[in-house]
């Protein structure tokens, strides 16, 4: 079996983007939750062309949650992402009714500048109760504008990881949008977040304090296997516990579209974390013309590997997965 | 000869952020620039580890700039960043005169959160006129707060490019201090400030305006070899001219401190767009007790690669730096 822990539901049907709209366009006088009116044959013609990519890439299963940017954390008042987060988390419900088989659902949580984590609790219970097995945690809520966010292992996060261990629910640390001008959401924002997140949960207490706590690195964890040795450096020079022993509390995501860096991460991480991952689709879903493949087509990057092991081999693929997404029925 | 383009001047006399302290203390009646009271010995005394280390190394050049996070340019109004920078400046034009043979000199800028680029044309004049030949950018002097600092591409960047490209003098791309309380300054902010230029500079229309332009960035590109067909897949996506062409307008620092990042970023850069660098003193000037030997210690690994030819390796450890800094006296 492959499972894949990364993919999104980018190609929704224009409804869902005209309730966001709707909420702004209301934005002063708001007139409770509402409903997107997506009908089932429209989401079931949208979804289409995931299911049938991901079943074309050999992919068994997929860890499947709404789009990342447009969880647009970083927009209005606390009440205007309660509500938009449970539209797309409704959504996300109905598209693995549809497909059980084949989609595993993940949640985003209703982050907003300035409010502590803590406010997400209802929607994690509300999600576990309807079968998630994931959520998309965003490190940075505020886009990278003021209020600025506080690190990963500031103490308003703790009630939120507790309950991720209560229910054993993996976090994909997963930026939204961002607001910063120098800042390109798809080539640096998304990545950079993942390099902020590693360094805060590798220098702070979280661990110590979380043992449980299961968290995913997307993109190759942003690029640090690249970095390896400077992170050991500022850990050695901060007197922290070392680097390369802290970092295997998390796991990396394969997401990455180079050969070079899929196995740099495994090297670096080790097979016991790492788990293979496409983010179908993202960033990476044009064909490159230099292959005629579609750039994240990248499983033959992991099964081409010669030196693995099988034994590493089905961890990465399957084995590593089955493990952290306890609550999932595969 | 080895010529290593990155260095900062990070074991400086106290007196220099006392000096700091003054200003910062005096912030609402400012007293004219001032000076920080270093004398010869003092300065001296404190520059002979650097000297010493330099040389043990076999580097024979150093490309020899302020501290980074100092540079401060997120604090205060504009004059402050002025005389700090100025009063940086002339320390390092006098560290110098006091080994001409060894340091070759980068200036900081005197940029401040909001204030356009152009501003620091006055100090680029100057600083050339003490011969120096690199100045060290930072894309980012808000810090990450408000006012939020606009793109690389953006054209208020444009008076400080044609003036760069005037006198030939090298960019540095390197970030100084962040406010972001998500971000750690050595393990993200510098790394994520390096990918974020280096999209927003391929993305935009600044080496069409300025095909003379000079850049560096350093890290390895802030691990930009890792994310490559990342890239690709956004040009691609994007209609862009193709990512591997227009990043090679600029030039990679090999300042990281793995084998494997070092061989990937001139795998995927070319020969002919690395420079050697170690970041002395920088975030990895502690000894890797794996090893026994510093992290920042690096130059073998260039060395040490089998695959590169005798021209390609004379050209990241001396050849290409000679055509980058042609204001230098090698």
């Amino acid at each position: 079996m492959i499972i894949d822990v990364h993919g999104h539901f980018t190609q929704v049907p224009p409804e869902l983007d005209a309730y966001r709209g709707r909420q702004i366009m209301q934005l002063s006088r708001p007139r409770g939750r509402g409903d997107a009116g997506i009908s089932d044959d429209n989401l079931r013609e949208h979804l289409q062309p995931h299911v049938t990519q991901t079943r074309e890439r050999g992919v068994d299963r997929i860890i499947w949650g709404p789009r990342a940017a447009f969880m647009g954390h970083e927009f209005g008042p606390e009440w205007i992402s309660r509500f938009w987060t449970e539209i797309n988390n409704d959504l996300i419900a109905r598209t693995v009714e549809m497909y059980p088989d084949l989609f595993l659902p993940a949640f985003q949580l209703p982050q907003s500048p300035g409010v502590a984590p803590a406010g997400c609790i209802p929607e994690v219970e509300r999600c576990v109760a309807m079968g998630f097995v994931s959520c998309q945690i965003n490190p940075d809520p505020s886009g990278g504008a003021a209020p600025l966010s506080p690190s990963l292992g500031d103490k308003s996060w703790y009630p939120l990881y507790e309950k991720l261990c209560e229910y054993d629910i993996v976090g994909l640390i997963h930026a939204a949008n961002t607001l910063n001008p120098h800042l390109h959401m798809n080539g640096a924002h998304y990545v950079n977040t993942d390099v902020a997140a590693v360094i805060e949960l590798t220098t702070s207490t979280v661990f110590k304090d979380f043992p449980d706590l299961k968290i995913v690195i997307p993109h190759g964890g942003g690029g640090i296997p690249f970095h390896w040795n400077r992170m050991r450096a500022i850990h050695t020079e901060s007197r922290l516990e070392p680097f390369e022993d802290v970092v295997r509390n998390l796991y990396f995501d394969l997401s990455t579209y180079d050969p070079e860096s899929i196995e740099l991460t495994i090297k670096k991480m080790g097979a016991d974390n790492v788990v293979y991952a496409s983010e179908m689709w993202g960033s990476a879903k044009s064909v490159d013309p230099l292959t005629g493949r579609k750039f994240d087509d990248n499983l033959h990057m992991v099964t081409d590997i010669d030196w693995l092991t099988d034994d590493d081999r089905y961890k990465i693929l399957e084995g590593n997965a089955r493990k952290l997404y306890s609550r999932a029925k595969f």
